[in-house]
């Protein structure tokens, strides 16, 4: 006898998602090869096979973020997982953090900090301004104990794109330790994390990469995984322990062998393995050009249909648009109906933003004529 | 210029995985129906076709479970971060919790525990035997301050199952908490949460719900949520921190609308919905009974082939068949084989048992008569 009898669940039928074209904030588009590669048979995650083409992904991720770093892989959880392998591995109780807050993703940084026990020190810009370059350099200058410096390089809450640059240039200069998240940024718009000398990046799958939902590529370099070893306290969390998992997926530095830390999310995997390939396909550079020449169309037919951008024209990115709402207009109404008669989702406002800016996705395989195209046409019928 | 160049990694193929028969301690066999779920297009994890899947699957999740608790979700990672879930929620710097160690996961157990500052007092079992009750009762007794008894139902790493009713109730009359693994347990043996009063309980996707890996249901009771809503301490992991996550579910208890937390993984959910679904399609008690049936069937001819199982028969588990391997034999090289010959997989030793034991799986969609014909057949070539 089962207290939870099954009839109170045979009238469930298979889920059969309907066909959307995604030009929100995430998940984009996914590309057609990955669904396909995720739909391949399961294998074991200690399978040779598995394991050599673990060695693939490595260089693939190592491609997007143009990095050599050895300890480069791929958190089995989603991008806020990936945010806090960086803070609960690096920062230890009672550090100085600054972090950089201009939007969502800036104040999460912050959570995370408080949540390690240690102390954050915070940089304030409004919300749809990149992160102020000098307020950076004046809070370093006023808090020369603070270790990490920790900021969002495409705010998906707003739209802005940060100098990434010169605040890592800034970070080295006064011995911190960078931490940057390219959730949004990784495949949509430069990123060069050797080059800019960022030591601890995470991103997700979902945005630029047009890979399923739920797994965040992460990497750390030398002096990052010197700050990892050198800690006098355990890391808090088993599951993001990097010590621990570089055990699986290998690591030179610290000499660990492939042993069993947790299961792979094999099939998501196989999945990020595609569409890194169909990244590396395209070619870095040109993703990024046509990130930019889609924006470029987009952004001239919305200002034609007078909706007014949230972001500043120098700092703006191309895969995240944010526009204001028309006064007058129906923030809901309108996503449900661009939702329900053209299969069109875009992205609601977050935070600060909320019923007053819509957030229009141009990520991956979405960014393409067709999408601009649809999205175009489909807001003129719903708003003309 | 890119200072890694896009032919460092064009040489690399899409990954087809070869077509194995998965019969080590998980990943299982998926079934080809999950595959294709996993496979239909993305859509937003906001939309509210995605919403009402969402509640469906939470219905399936109750129902593989046995329970009516209205905080029963799918984490968004994997067994391990499961189990992290449960810890971290629930249990607070400086408390007492009894921790059951029969084999690898209960030691996982202990470590999850002291990294949230908590105190473990540790009740050992022999690798291979279940958890003594009268152990666990006179550890309860000679706590009384203890808040938590946490155990593993199905333990992984020795196919030792445990009396999770029995322990339950030992908790519930010394007013502890328990917090049940039952990553390997969920689908292949009896498990009634409501009616055994488990409070805390976490499984995995990847055994015996034949589902891809990468996802962790999860089941709070009443008496567990208000031991979360009454934490003096904020729960230390952002990710895990089930307040905000329930924002995103949706919950009754504490009235939370949805609300974006997290990217939800959208496909693997997909695939989680529909392996629940096909086990409600079976039934419960059908699933449980086939486990049986399949293991009296592989066990008579284990026993031919004069191998002998490490876990006693009145606590083995069907689904989880640890056999020592003979002496004499080459326990990498026997694994090789299969896997190579015949695109067999069976599961090695781990932890105490590593080198000493195979692990032979026969979880969900694996526990078929195929399944064990295969493997019984394939190691009696290699073997002899």
């Amino acid at each position: 006898m089962l207290s939870v009898p099954t009839n109170s669940v045979s009238g469930i039928n298979a889920f059969m998602p309907p066909r959307r074209t995604l030009m929100g904030p995430g998940p984009s588009d996914v590309y057609p090869e990955v669904l396909a590669a995720q739909a391949r048979p399961t294998i074991g995650h200690l399978d040779p096979l598995f394991v050599a083409m673990m060695d693939e992904l490595k260089s693939l991720i190592q491609y997007a973020f143009q990095t050599n770093n050895e300890m480069t892989l791929a958190v089995s959880a989603p991008g806020s997982a990936g945010m806090e392998t960086c803070f609960v591995n690096l920062v230890e109780p009672g550090e100085k953090v600054i972090v950089c807050r201009n939007g969502v993703f800036g104040e999460r940084m912050r959570q995370n900090v408080e949540r390690v026990g240690a102390t954050a020190v915070v940089v304030d810009n409004e919300w749809g301004e990149p992160v102020s370059v000098s307020a950076v350099e004046a809070a370093l200058n006023a808090n020369p104990d603070a270790k990490f410096l920790a900021f969002v390089h495409a705010e998906t809450s707003t739209g802005a794109l940060s100098d990434a640059k010169s605040l890592c240039a800034l970070a080295q200069q006064h011995d911190c330790i960078s931490i940057v998240d390219a959730v949004t940024s990784l495949g949509g718009v430069e990123l060069r994390v050797d080059e800019w000398g960022i030591d601890a990046i995470y991103s997700g799958s979902q945005k630029c990469l047009s890979c399923v939902p739920g797994i965040s590529p992460v990497s750390f370099s030398a002096k990052a995984v010197e700050k990892i070893k050198s800690r006098k306290t355990p890391v808090q969390s088993w599951f993001l322990d990097q010590t621990l998992v570089m055990g699986y997926w290998g690591n030179k530095d610290t000499g660990a062998k492939r042993s069993y830390h947790h299961t792979a999310p094999v099939n998501a995997l196989y999945a990020l393995h595609e569409s890194l390939r169909l990244l590396a396909n395209e070619g870095l550079e040109n993703a990024w050009k046509r990130h930019q020449d889609m924006h470029q169309i987009l952004r001239d037919g919305l200002e034609q249909l007078g909706l007014t951008f949230v972001v500043d024209e120098t700092c703006r990115l191309p895969q995240l648009n944010a526009v204001y709402i028309p006064e007058g207009v129906d923030d809901a109404a309108v996503r449900q109906q661009l939702l329900n008669t053209y299969n069109l989702e875009i992205g609601a406002g977050l935070g600060a933003l909320a019923g007053k800016a819509w957030r229009i996705g141009l990520m991956g395989f979405g960014a393409r004529r067709e999408n601009v195209a649809l999205c175009l046409r489909a807001l003129d019928e719903v708003l003309n």
